[in-house]
């Protein structure tokens, strides 16, 4: 390979570093590893049928080529998607900063501010204009987030009822996915006309659009006071720049809010990816699911950040998990947030109203004209009559490049938003065949529903409003964080590898950013071809037939992928298979998604070596031979082990009459050697996110895509905007899901061709058993497959030295902070061990830069082993060292401030240092603060 | 103003910040202040006729347009500006990222180690492919790095002789160039066919291309010979990618090496910017002009880097200055320096192979087809022969999307670079009228001439291939450093103010930034009109006739106005005026380029009060009457005072038939309150990286257009492309200079309005004089004029304090890097003082910030004079402090760490750590290093 090649700059070590990783590990040829590591029984011999590698010159021509087949129109047609102006400074600094995207998850808060406080502000800004007393950070949609309402409404009514009531002005993708959720549940969905139609005697739940999908801002007070009265709750999917200028629902009695920022500066980009919001009344709050920021406060006492109340997390709660939502929509929340910091209240209040305004002049225009307009109040969005003309309309609006509404015959809607301009207005009036209008307009809101409380008050808020100030606190925040942009990030399970730039550059030009997911169909072209082309190669590298981008995380990939299942079983009569086998070290989301496809899980043990017990698993068909389902495995194992037994795993429980689903979670480890689709499952989700280079964000946005075989392909995801379909549920808001940021994964496999997806598996696995094979004598590997090898991730032990020095875990993790390293995994798949990932993207540089901080690590263990350093007070017991901790006046500790600081091997002048010391995430869950704190509360 | 309006995110205070900065100045609104400071007679009362303020959506939506009107063309032209893939990753992580774009010069190298190690790496690229021992970063471009070349022989040379020998296959626009500047130095410069023609008996200096411009491949070893027979140098302007390949200069014997690294990664950019380079042979490097990194130790024995050899800067040597250049391209030098660290030797060499496989290829095709190529040694350009038919070729190509050289009527070059596919080829061929060509291809260079020594050998080059281990590597360059991202920079008379992220994003579009300079005509529509309208605001802005943008840099604007004098004087037959008139107070550029220029420096002196002397200004005059050319004044002046004297100065010069040039660089204090075309100057050159929003990219680029009174028109600068012409000098290399950055301006006046521009002026002022209320009682503010009011910058003096304490300019300048901030202007334009310019962008709470710290900093002084701390041992004489030394084990200093890390009022969490302790410039002056050390050299 050249260096004109792509995989040559994604692939981290080189032929030098590829030959002395071998010899470590005792191969002769990555080809000798894998044989020797890979099952002949799943070893796929093929030569994967994908284009030749395009280097990223030609790649970014093709991508240019697709973006062309797109035409960007003003799109009015509203429904929850709208055009917004992303502030420059926050597409650059945010964006388009890898410091931000290629940050993890912030499991280890300690190095995670940033964007910890970036997200609090993202749920001080919901609170606020909610006015509730708690919101996450954050939902994969709108429709997503009133699901999770609606359950958590099931959860937290004391009302028996199965009825949840919808309002049936909400949007027609929102009613999609809360049926295609409730079904399964039993939860049985009533659409009502609420304007017309009485409220049902008893109902656990109601959810009211604010303002509705037709644009009508009704006072919802009554509906609310009448659900409350048979204790129902009541969900408010509410507009958040409406709530600018309306009343909050929080005011108005509201138990749950839910909606989606993405017009806070957020680019359509096709459907997403954006972030939904959820927030609750108080004494909900620890019912909410998904990730909550709070405040806590950390070893010297000042206040830090981190994810609050982790419990509630399925890798904790599994089967009795709530709801599978794992991976947020971190990077987008923050981008919202800051859209609030930049615009302020005073900012967001100007553009409401001169949308407001906008609207209120295109229906003045419109009745000038003789369109009867829907006679109710309204923020942005108008409603016209034009009995048997709205299609003639629609197109007349098109061919001015302005895409509207069609919303029946005989209606159209027309929503304004922050980019909309005279010229707008014209086109649309143009369109109607009214002439263009100078008039008065009237433009306040019904006073009854107008706001009057404060929000955003927080300085925050009122503190960088200058593009100087912004671009300041951006950097600030960045630089508290630790992301790939910085070293390793050696997650097991997660695949931090390299995001790169030509990837990512796609995601912010017009042409992907700037459509609408109900677009007519001749302007999205590009968007179709090129989903197409991904969905293809994906089936080719999975070895299944179909493939379906539509779940917009790996949480929702397995929902997909189980209703499918569930779909099979009952289309075939046999709609009571319900029991689903998990293994006892199944990633905790697996159990959680088999509960919301209404299946029953059932734990298969797992033998010594970590591997299914094929045993147990006999005798667990064997006991629910009748209603077996489905097993759900991960591959290579949660282990990091490529079992043996799986394809006489998959042939026990397809002769049961059960479907295998296989976990792609790591799939990094199989692709060109190995194919699901091939091997024995019927169905797998896999993570774009992590195999296929969509940067974590922070902690989203993910990809979930579910790949099945044909038998299973008519029970894919269908088109939530086309309403609700039994047998193709709708799993996320939009037909394509994360639409937006699919280039990335299309330009990933376009730039690596077959040769260079196969030889980045094959780097991947030497780069795990390099590093098991460093450490093996430091820490015990803890599982292992073929001939000692691991897969793509190896487990190393800490308990046994734990048990001798009272050294855990957690101090371990921290202490790598010192060292300039994320933590890999910690205590999963087993508690007090640590799950290292290094992907094919680290070089050996950087490979031993790690492994020589592990083994420095342990002669620290060994001296607290050895007495030399108290138990309670040694580097690893007081890691991370702040730079004020290792500079104070005062040093009590047991050991040199310069063994605390630079630890052997460490870059002094590029040294990263965490903001805060060790945080005490139980005192933050006592004491549950999830807003920004006042200034006051960082004076020391 | 609303916040859509852009002006409000430029400007920093808002209306609240306003009123109290107004309070402590004793003014009630921002037009009274400016009435008291502004001296009336030359108060410009109209309003400034610049279309309304767009949005930065209307903008970019403009620029959008702009960028349609251009046609990005594969141009295959050569002459110096080739194709070139910019890597993602460098575009996205320097290009793109303010903390690489908003740093200012690498002054204060404590905080600057990122970009001075960037800067080392492109010395050592340009030192190891050229063969010399020393390169400087950078020149403005090939042109002008030649022209430097000719004064360096000149300088150098033991040759008595006038003559400077031009090879005639020199680029045209570098002949012109150096020819520009040779003849206001009595230089005769004799452009020689060297192939046919003798060299003369006598010369100083011969220069040479390599390869030529036709594309031939010579032996210049017995030219260099010959030279040096007649102690004449040589300088071999060289192609870096074909030294790749070919000997280098170095090794040919040549004194000299001058060029471009623009094909190393930097867009064309319709001409610039790009870097130049200048190398020398050992021997000459203390006469090498420009900037030169060095190596050096800090205060800990470390190696650390700063600008070596500042004793050549002009602020210094002033009239005795042997050139004016003082802003380099430390960004774009910064980008080339990089691509090569990306692809290292091998890469590098494999690009080149390619470029001359692709051209060998293209020859043999042509030759197969019957057109008669030019039989010599070639690298990556054809000369075709086609008799009478090379415009229709030339016409052909463009047709199918390619642009070719026409050399004459008779004969077309073709360049290949690392960008040509066989596509493109295969457009030639049919432009050529024959059959695209698959045979066997001879792509051997002459063995005689071919490349044996090894290049890039230092780690750095082979460290940073994969694009996980380049982005990081960025990452950790940038971190070291201090810029706008991160803090005030208050660098009196270089306005560091906000460089908008909606100016800075079309820089990187393919319209602006994949055009040829020489591209034709019709291709250029929208980069014409574009400068067009520039051309005309800042016309508008400065009150002058007309404008061009063609100098890259302040210091060429200057030579272009003197020039542009000079050609006045001469055309009226005065030609013997050659007095030039400089206060003392000026910039040393000034005098530079006054000499450069042909002319004499006579100095006026200041009063007490730091005003030009009119009483000496009248003795010089008299003196020098019959021979007085011009004066050139800085106005306000270099003190920060809008002098009153000003009218009065311009009428007594123009009396004795003199011109004013007014120097530009305080323009910030002007823009809507005065304009120098109407109170009296009759040409300015402009800072467009000062006033008008160009980031300082760490030490360039610049931008100095030149603006003059319609009688100076006709001297303006020419088109350096189409040859030397005695009446429009060739500034720089390009017709339009680094027209790709033009759009930043355009875009800030666009978006700012007149209004805007107006305020952003009277907001520059008050805050200067806001913090020289705040500061006046803790340091002495030096000069002021009306009612004690200082224009946009003000001068605090420390010499009282350092005369009682010992606390120097120095102490406190590094002192205020503990604090969070980059010092003022240090010791100019007095010495033993700070100048303060804080700029429109700031906003008050960093305004407060800076004053509190300088105030605290005061306190420290006086701790130091009360002999509470010793004068060597202090925090003062320390600063700045590294985490390293705050934190070491031992501490033997009087003060405790906490002084010493945190003053008062940092932000502890997210303190700025220097990588470095305080810099001994003087050690790294007597022991010059100026390539990369060993990494060896690092460990402590």
């Amino acid at each position: 390979m050249t260096t004109e090649q792509f995989a040559t700059r994604h692939i981290g070590p080189g032929p030098d570093d590829e030959r002395r990783m071998l010899e470590a590990v005792g191969y002769g040829s990555i080809d000798e590893l894998m044989d020797a590591a890979i099952p002949e029984v799943i070893r796929w011999h093929g030569t994967l049928d994908l284009p030749d590698p395009a280097t990223e010159a030609e790649a970014i021509a093709e991508l240019r080529a697709l973006a062309g087949h797109n035409t960007v129109a003003v799109s009015m047609i509203g429904l929850g998607y709208h055009g917004t102006h992303t502030p420059a400074v926050i597409r650059r600094n945010v964006l388009e900063n890898p410091a931000w995207y290629t940050a993890y998850t912030p499991y280890q808060p300690e190095i995670s501010q940033g964007r910890l406080e970036a997200l609090l502000n993202f749920q001080t800004m919901v609170t606020d204009l909610t006015g509730l007393a708690t919101a996450n950070a954050s939902m994969l949609d709108e429709g997503t987030a009133a699901a999770e309402a609606m359950t958590l409404a099931r959860r937290a009514s004391k009302s028996k009822s199965p009825v949840y009531v919808v309002d049936a002005d909400a949007l027609p993708q929102t009613v999609a996915v809360i049926a295609s959720r409730a079904e399964p549940l039993g939860i049985e969905v009533r659409v009502l006309d609420l304007d017309v139609e009485d409220l049902p005697g008893e109902f656990f739940g109601l959810h009211l659009q604010y303002p509705g999908a037709c644009g009508a801002v009704r006072d919802h007070a009554a509906l609310v006071e009448a659900a409350h009265g048979v204790r129902a709750l009541v969900t408010v999917a509410a507009d958040l720049l409406a709530l600018t200028l309306l009343r909050a629902p929080g005011e108005i009695g509201a138990d749950i809010a839910a909606g989606t920022t993405q017009r806070f500066g957020v680019p359509m980009g096709f459907g997403g990816p954006h972030a939904g919001y959820l927030a609750v009344r108080s004494g909900l709050e620890r019912m909410l699911p998904g990730r909550l920021v709070g405040v806590s406060r950390d070893a010297d006492g000042n206040p830090a950040y981190r994810l609050a109340l982790q419990t509630r997390e399925q890798h904790i709660r599994r089967e009795k998990a709530t709801s599978n939502i794992c991976t947020a929509q971190v990077l987008l929340a923050v981008m919202a947030g800051m859209y609030a910091v930049y615009h302020g209240p005073d900012g967001l209040r100007a553009i409401a109203a001169r949308t407001h305004e906008m609207a209120g002049r295109l229906a003045a225009g419109l009745r000038a004209g003789g369109v009867q307009v829907a006679d109710v109040a309204f923020f942005d969005t108008v409603t016209a009559s034009v009995p048997g003309r709205a299609a003639e309309v629609v197109a007349a609006a098109a061919e001015r490049g302005v895409n509207l509404r069609l919303v029946d015959a005989d209606r159209v809607g027309v929503s304004c938003d922050e980019t909309t301009t005279r010229a707008h207005l014209e086109a649309v009036w143009a369109a109607f065949g009214v002439p263009a209008f100078d008039g008065a307009v009237d433009v306040a809101l019904p006073p009854a529903l107008a706001r009057t409380s404060e929000f955003l008050t927080h300085p925050v808020f009122s503190s960088h409003h200058s593009e100087t100030a912004m671009l300041r606190y951006l950097r600030r925040l960045a630089d508290f964080d630790y992301a790939l942009d910085r070293g390793m990030i050696p997650l097991g399970s997660c695949t931090m590898k390299l995001n790169a730039t030509t990837e990512m550059e796609p995601v912010t030009w017009a042409e992907f950013a700037h459509v609408h997911p109900f677009a007519p169909a001749e302007q999205t072209a590009g968007y179709r071809e090129l989903i197409g082309q991904l969905e293809g190669w994906l089936a080719e590298l999975t070895g299944y037939d179909a493939v379906s981008v539509q779940p917009n995380a790996g949480s929702q990939g397995e929902l997909a992928g189980l209703l499918a299942i569930r779909g099979y079983h009952r289309e075939r009569g046999e709609g009571h298979r319900d029991v689903c086998l998990i293994p006892s070290s199944a990633h905790g989301t697996n159990a959680a998604s088999a509960v919301m496809a209404g299946m029953r899980v059932v734990v298969v043990a797992c033998d010594d070596d970590g591997n299914v017990d094929l045993v147990d698993l006999d005798a667990k068909i064997d006991k629910h031979r009748d209603a077996l389902a489905a097993i759900m495995v991960t591959y290579p194992s949660t282990h990091g082990v490529y079992e043996t037994g799986i394809a006489q795993l998959c042939a026990k429980v397809h002769d049961a009459g059960g479907q295998v689903y296989v976990d792609g979670a790591n799939l990094n480890a199989l692709v060109g050697f190995a194919k699901p689709g091939k091997f024995g499952a019927d169905v797998s989700h896999l993570n774009l996110h992590k195999t296929f280079c969509i940067p974590h964000g922070g902690g989203g946005p993910g990809v979930g895509p579910v790949a099945v075989r044909a038998h299973l392909q008519p029970f894919l995801p269908g088109d939530p905007g086309a309403g609700h379909d039994s047998t193709r549920p709708a799993i996320s808001a939009a037909r394509y899901g994360s639409a937006g940021i699919l280039p990335i994964p299309w330009a990933y496999l376009r730039m690596m061709g077959g040769a260079g997806l196969t030889r980045a598996t094959g780097v991947a696995v030497l780069a795990a058993n390099y590093v098991a094979a460093r450490l093996r004598d430091h820490f015990p590997v803890l599982y292992a497959g073929n001939k000692g090898l691991v897969a793509h991730e190896c487990i190393l032990d800490l308990r046994p030295l734990t048990k001798s020095t009272g050294v855990s875990v957690d101090d371990v993790a921290k202490r790598l902070i010192d060292y300039g390293f994320h933590a890999p995994t910690m205590s999963f798949p087993v508690a007090g061990t640590l799950m290292v990932e290094p992907t094919e993207s680290e070089d050996l540089a950087e490979l031993d830069r790690f492994c020589a901080a592990m083994i420095a690590i342990r002669a620290e263990i060994d001296k607290v082993a050895a007495g030399e350093w108290p138990v309670g007070d040694n580097p690893l017991a007081n890691a991370p060292h702040t730079a004020a901790m290792v500079s104070g006046d005062e040093w009590p500790h047991a050991y040199p401030r310069s063994v605390g600081a630079y630890p052997d091997g460490v870059d002094r002048a590029g040294k990263y240092w965490p903001p805060v010391r060790r945080i005490d995430g139980a005192y933050g869950d006592r004491n549950l603060v999830c807003s920004c704190p006042s200034p006051e509360a960082f004076e020391s």
